[in-house]
């Protein structure tokens, strides 16, 4: 049996579209692993996505919420309260959308309405949330607040376009909430750096697949599945982790610290 | 005499409000070295400030230009280049804003539109023209595009609020257009990450006087001034520094790289 | 009762001296999730302190070992499989001592003999428990190897001498190691970045207790205690982080990304 | 002509062996700008090479030194100030080599008492160098010490092998004697982590010829030369960057900060 490594903790997971999201495969290790909690997602992604079977596995409720709304964050966590009987022991952010990107504008001839607009969604919500549970002293003692992230923040990936700067911010964000939250009464707030994943929202990109592939071949582990992930934010979500806060905790095979990898030498040699 | 470090160089300086700017040290150090440029600011700024006494102590000319507006970057970047006669060697942004501080409204209580319009100020304004540079061709072959930031983009300051993620956004920007621009014709850009200034911003700031004071203390060189950060960007326009791109660099006194200082460990310590 | 999340698992203890260890809390941590392990330390070490009662009340055996010996950690791994009836599933490497610093030598005035013997025993000792391991085959499938470091590799802290590059070596060590453990059979190597911690070690070192309570201002969550850093170890031993390798990951209560706490600024700016 | 950048400023160049050596570049560099200078390297590379065609081309002398020697540090300082007529504005460290890996010794079956030889070598001579003009008082106000690394102190190129250590170790003695120096006189103490180089010595290591065009093509700018290297160390002994300390520099063409390059996933693509 999994170790009950959440029993009693209560929390909110945000962005599990379907299946394949990091957020679903969170959800189905947190009630594995003893915690209750309800779901959330932005309405448009709701109807596209299949959350309501992950609600009903798990006997959860789903509130749908508009993470750029300050209003839909106040109920979303006055509700959760509620239903789960207490304060929030963890809090998961797992959003991110680009305009540009999705309508195929290159990085050097952005339009910038999208951009920020962009960054509302996939950056700013992490503040806008993080605000909310701060003023409405929603989080317990101790709690543990965590977004999903990716290291283009942080070095150069061309087609990842905005989404670099995007998850610039929220890693930022992470890091100044990480302060206020602990000053105020022990909240971690930490970021989780995940290999590239083949979710729904990936597989649509073009050109993922060989980046996945060449990902995969410089991290010695190879590239961090979803499920791994997911056993990796439970134990953040834990007490066993109290005192680690306002990092971005990289979940990806070793490719971070790679300068280069012997196996990919090879295959870019030119040949004579 | 100042070596001709940049003798026939073109170049841009955004951002000098008095002579106690950092942009009003680099013009200076520009021109001593042998450079021609144009000033420009936002029309606002202009009026608050002496802009137009530094244009006529170098003899050049000053561009008024809003940097989130397009339109205005198109404008400023064509008549500099007809002004200066060819391509540009060198452009400096050194612009920041944040109106949730200079509101009073705490990190924890942001308005976020006004956080959003900071960053479009602060930061998106850095994208806004290196787009405008990279799609007119502005820049000559291993040109340098600097910007001015702070580490605050990295480490928490929590009094630095929103600039913190605004600083995030810019190094962002500056690393993803170094992959394009490099590709494009060896252009450079980097930012340069200043010890607290006091500038006429800084000194209006509460708290800032003791903080400027803890930073001094803990860099074993002391804060850098204005003039030397001036004196480090020129070398950073220069040809002998043409194959350092998408870094973030620091002109701290090494600050930056500190655990603690002996010296402040004596003052914290509580007496007994 | 504790989540069984090391149920079964295999594993080697370096370090204990007396209760106040990190390495006695991981001890007794590991016991309580399940773990069954041998410990080692120095002979000399084990004279001065009080393993064989933390080996009494696990159970457990110790097996006395110079980590600068290839011979006594081939013996130390032999004898531990043997014990334990398999191959290791994790190992805990926690060892440091600075001959200058204990000789008082300033950090401009070292003796350079000391330094290597100081390497050898604080960080080369890393690199042959891991040469050892790999080379005997002594790592099961996805093990955890882990080595216990401090900031002051990355930044300076004038007070911690040569044991700067103590931990900027063990910390090399532990990257390049994680490649080649990564590659052969799925091993990840860490290092766990530890607050200053009260130790017996620690409590002798002059100017420490100020130095303690300065990180301690400075960390949003205070100073991580030893207990609290076992339980992460704990975390990184188990199956459910085993995505994550190569990687220097701080328990420090957020000390690692404050730049500067309001409580210091008010404490060191200078009275007028 | 080139800006007189250096004039008057007196240096110690180290590690020049032959003109592919970024030291001898460096040389070449200083004596352009007008700066005065010795020459050192150790006895035994000095009959490999040909140094002395170097110190004839500038008339200045070498004076042969074993950098693991105290005593030869010493004299070599001492002899430099008399010869150059005052204390020293620039010091330039550029000396690594590593025994396992002449011997052919894989990183996981390493000879330790070499690989401590390796580090005496490499890295701790940076320290004794640093000790030597400290305790001797050799640098003049606001001088500047210059160490050259390598990338692979901080993520993993496994064919570096030991020299990832040694440079680690470099890049963190660098830091430590930035504090103590800065404190001292005002002297700067850097590491500049260069793109990989076609030296001598880089030439003769096996896959080298692959792995420089894997770092040429990963790197927007391409690889930086030599020549270009020796520039960008001309700028950091100069008084125009004089509050950069304890900073380790990329020169690398934009390569540490890239993720990964389109046009190497392109290569790297499985084909089907």
């Amino acid at each position: 049996m999994t170790p009950q490594l959440l029993a009693g903790k209560r929390g909110v997971i945000f962005g599990a579209l379907d299946d394949q999201s990091i957020a679903w495969q969170i959800a189905d290790v947190c009630a594995e692993m003893g915690a209750k909690f309800t779901l959330t997602n932005a309405p448009v992604a709701m109807r596209f996505g299949t959350i309501s079977e992950l609600a009903e596995k798990h006997g959860c409720e789903v509130i749908p919420a508009d993470a750029t709304s300050i209003e839909d964050m106040e109920n979303l966590f006055q509700k959760s309260e509620e239903i789960l009987g207490g304060k929030l022991d963890f809090v998961c952010h797992a959003i991110g959308m680009s305009l540009n990107v999705r309508k195929g504008r290159p990085y050097t001839d952005i339009k910038h309405e999208w951009m920020l607009k962009t960054f509302d969604i996939s950056a700013v919500s992490f503040h806008k949330m993080c605000q909310v549970l701060f003023k409405g002293d929603h989080m317990a003692d101790h709690g543990s607040i965590l977004g999903l992230t990716y290291i283009a923040s942080q070095r150069t990936f061309p087609d990842y376009s905005e989404m670099a700067e995007s998850k610039a911010l929220l890693e930022s964000f992470a890091r100044s909430f990480g302060y206020h939250f602990g000053e105020k009464n022990g909240v971690r707030v930490n970021t989780v750096s995940q290999s590239p994943t083949m979710t729904t929202a990936g597989k649509g990109v073009k050109g993922f697949k060989e980046f996945f592939g060449y990902a995969d071949k410089m991290s010695p582990l190879g590239n961090a599945p979803a499920r791994d992930c997911a056993n990796y934010c439970a134990t953040l979500f834990s007490d066993y982790t109290r005192f680690v806060t306002m990092q971005n905790l990289f979940h990806d095979g070793g490719f971070s610290n790679m300068g280069m990898s012997p196996k990919l030498i090879e295959q870019t040699a030119d040949e004579e």
